[in-house]
């Protein structure tokens, strides 16, 4: 059993409303210093087996597949 | 100017049924061998300065009041 950790974040140019949202909000609460903010979605992924390899191209096809939009999001894999 | 990435994920007995609708949709893909999928947040920060030590209390703080739910959710910070 391996423990996978997919990050997806949008490219950079495609618009985040929700970032600009908190960016403000936290704006609002009194944080300053606050430049950017971008929202991305992470995922905790178990994987039966110990192959490292086939983990990492299985997992690259379940982001092509299913959890990103390749389009305007970007994707990284991580194997614990 | 540095950046900071904070990852809030659900804490374990939370339940999450995101992920378990993820889990079964890879699972209809044909993607075996996958157990439990867990779905987070991740927020990518641009903060003015260059004091980590003061970057870091300060993320805390947004955690704390604004970006995650602590009853629910752990979050982790790191800065680049």
């Amino acid at each position: 059993m391996m423990k996978a950790r997919v990050t997806v974040t949008l490219k950079n140019g495609v618009l985040d409303p929700q970032g600009k949202a908190i960016e403000h909000a936290l704006g609002g609460l009194g944080f300053g210093g606050v430049g950017s903010v971008r929202q991305g979605k992470v995922f905790d992924i178990e994987i039966d087996g110990t192959d490292k390899t086939k983990a990492q191209a299985e997992l690259k096809a379940m982001c092509d597949k299913l959890l990103a939009n390749t389009v305007i999001e970007n994707y990284a894999v991580e194997i614990a």
